[in-house]
């Protein structure tokens, strides 16, 4: 008799982003001639750059001809894509890696998930709340957690609230953690970490022998020259952080598809004896015996962004996005909310009115000013009473969307 | 303390394909002057035909424009792809599925991987022996194992031996399994199952509430009329049976990537209550919660092989494969081997001389004449005294190939 993974059915019935999707489309349906804007889901909205779009041609190109065929390519990623990150994302801000520390996918969204499937169900994971909800729910998934609590709360998980009192940034756990998300510039509040906070998560890190899975998704969204891009940049990392980096929001890439994570050869992890074993060789058997490489011409035009044109173009693109982060703060600030993040970040957290849940906030911004934004509550409970907007907008729809909400 | 997954220490050392790549770089190494004929892993040489760079082309382009780009797509892949398929592969065979039960992925590896983190540790898989090596050692990394035993076999998997005694198909098993891998036209002995023998595998699990995990990556080198190409031609098996489908070798998509898995809606597997779950929301969760879609202009490729110029240009693809596999077949037949497959599959089974193991017979073939197979041992303890033959390779390599053979 084949028996389900009984962990899938402790999971909460509705991911956030489906929920939105079912009351926007319920909404709709009822009132077809309301033109919506969304602002909830961050899901870019400029197409490829004109380098990116040169590469990918010619490598499709490559593709028809007996020639330059490519079949199966290393399942890490081709040498030239791996080269190319560690000059310009790493060297190039003095830190020191090794190209066999970069292994090249289809997206953080999978290996944050995926890289859970190397560490044994004895660990327990440290999350910030409210939280990116990939990271719970594949936790979840993979029998780390007791069931989940009337609070929202899954037993087993510990959960680090980031609120307004302490700048969105988590406090240091009091119960010991064994593997610990953080996302910097973070999803989503949009908060930042500096030096010294990435330090003392290191340094609590090697004290404690945890791993840091640190996803800098949005590390391209950064202004302040002081913030690191990087958790490499703390000493010490390379011991204990793996870090995801993904070109969906760095280059518009969330329908293309392509992201890379590091583990450096230095990250330890242990046996039950306390032995200690090498988690880059690990991960790289998980990813060779279930994963098969990313389209090549996918990986052609991902590196097109690290030449001086598509660096440039790039740049660009990321500077409209954030010029949008600021029209929301600007505007937000002036109709009297308490408004944070947009500045490194391309999400801006603001608060919802005194009595009103996320939620309700979410439902009078659709059916009063007919935008979408996302619930803070669904990132977890210490976001209830807040509410996110995305960057990732069309210009005049931002500013027609603050318009509808100057008038509510 | 992060503690690993400590079943990834069960693991055999070395994955069967780079332990070949390694003794042919050494052997490169020391005779750099020899030229390699490559026929051991099963890595498609045709470039991708006219219909699908002219798609995929197309598609990069909308990926350039404001008005035509796309962001993220549905994780299961977009609804023209499904319904293509839908049509094509499955309504136009006389199988009634709907769009919704075909799921886009972007490899079987992946999802043949994959598709163990739905079902609990608690059940027990069935496999071929010899067999695709991702099948067993993705159960074994799952923790759905013991410890690997002297004989080459994992403490609790049910290995069913394919030997030339029973015409390389397995006989049902004597211990109930839970999920059953099999895989026609074979990888790796290239044998195709009648209706009569799959129907009968389909009342076994539906008798024993199993789940038949169908492997059909081959299932475009079928010739003979008389063999079914979808587990779902035969009756009641949308209630037992997944079906894994790749463009891969269908259409040469090994470095371009994409995929689909087929999960009917009426498939049921149990709580430890024994109460029935439907296993495809399962996998939809596990899906739009760990992948985020395949890109789209591959999606869009892909779908071009389902226009009539592309159908066309796939079947003179896959003839000159067939063809090769034929040439590999009389040959080594008239140097005196025994021979299997061949027929309705890219693979080619030969039984090695009398005194002969797998590796000694690759080594010999390496170094006399420089021609690379894969050892049959690598595939299972029952693949021992064979040798596999990829028909995936250009046509003046295999003819210079058998007439190396010939001569050795």
């Amino acid at each position: 008799m084949a028996f389900i993974n009984e962990h899938y059915l402790k999971l909460k019935a509705g991911y956030l982003f489906p929920e939105i999707g079912r009351r926007v489309r319920e909404f709709s349906q009822l009132h077809p001639d309301k033109k919506i804007i969304n602002m909830g889901i961050g899901d870019v909205t400029q197409p490829l750059v004109p380098s990116v779009i040169k590469a990918f041609h010619a490598a499709v190109e490559e593709m028809g001809h007996a020639e330059t065929f490519k079949g199966y390519g290393p399942e890490q990623g081709y040498q030239f894509l791996r080269e190319a990150i560690l000059m310009n994302d790493y060297r190039a801000r003095g830190v020191d890696l090794s190209a066999n520390d970069i292994i090249i996918s289809d997206g953080s969204k999978c290996d944050t998930g995926n890289i859970q499937e190397i560490f044994g169900n004895e660990n327990k994971i440290a999350v910030c709340d409210p939280v990116y909800p990939v990271y719970v729910d594949t936790t979840v998934m993979s029998g780390k957690t007791g069931i989940c609590l009337e609070n929202g709360y899954f037993e087993q998980i510990i959960y680090m609230p980031c609120t307004k009192e302490n700048g969105f940034i988590p406090e240091l756990p009091q119960h010991k953690p064994d593997l610990i998300f953080l996302c910097f510039p973070n999803n989503p509040t949009g908060s930042v970490a500096t030096k010294d906070i990435l330090q003392k998560w290191v340094d609590y890190a090697i004290d404690n022998k945890c791993i840091i899975l640190f996803d800098a998704a949005y590390e391209a969204y950064i202004t302040d020259p002081q913030i690191p891009h990087s958790i490499y940049e703390m000493q010490g990392a390379k011991k204990v952080a793996i870090e995801f980096r993904s070109f969906s929001k760095t280059a518009g890439f969330t329908g293309t598809r392509c992201s890379f994570t590091v583990i450096p050869s230095e990250l330890m992890a242990y046996d039950n004896r306390g032995q200690a074993h090498q988690v880059q060789p690990l991960w790289m058997r998980r990813h060779t015996t279930k994963f098969n490489g990313v389209a090549y011409p996918v990986q052609k035009a991902a590196a097109a962004i690290y030449t001086p044109e598509g660096k440039n173009e790039i740049k660009n693109m990321i500077q409209v996005y954030l010029e949008n982060a600021g029209i929301i703060t600007s505007s937000l600030t002036s109709f009297g909310y308490e408004v944070y993040g947009g500045k490194n970040a391309p999400y801006v957290w603001v608060k919802t009115n005194q009595d009103q849940t996320s939620w309700e906030f979410f439902d009078r911004l659709l059916v009063e000013g007919n935008v979408v934004g996302t619930p803070g509550s669904g990132f977890g409970p210490s976001g209830e009473g807040y509410f996110r907007f995305s960057a990732f907008a069309r210009r005049d729809n931002v500013l027609e969307a603050m318009e509808r909400i100057k008038n509510l």
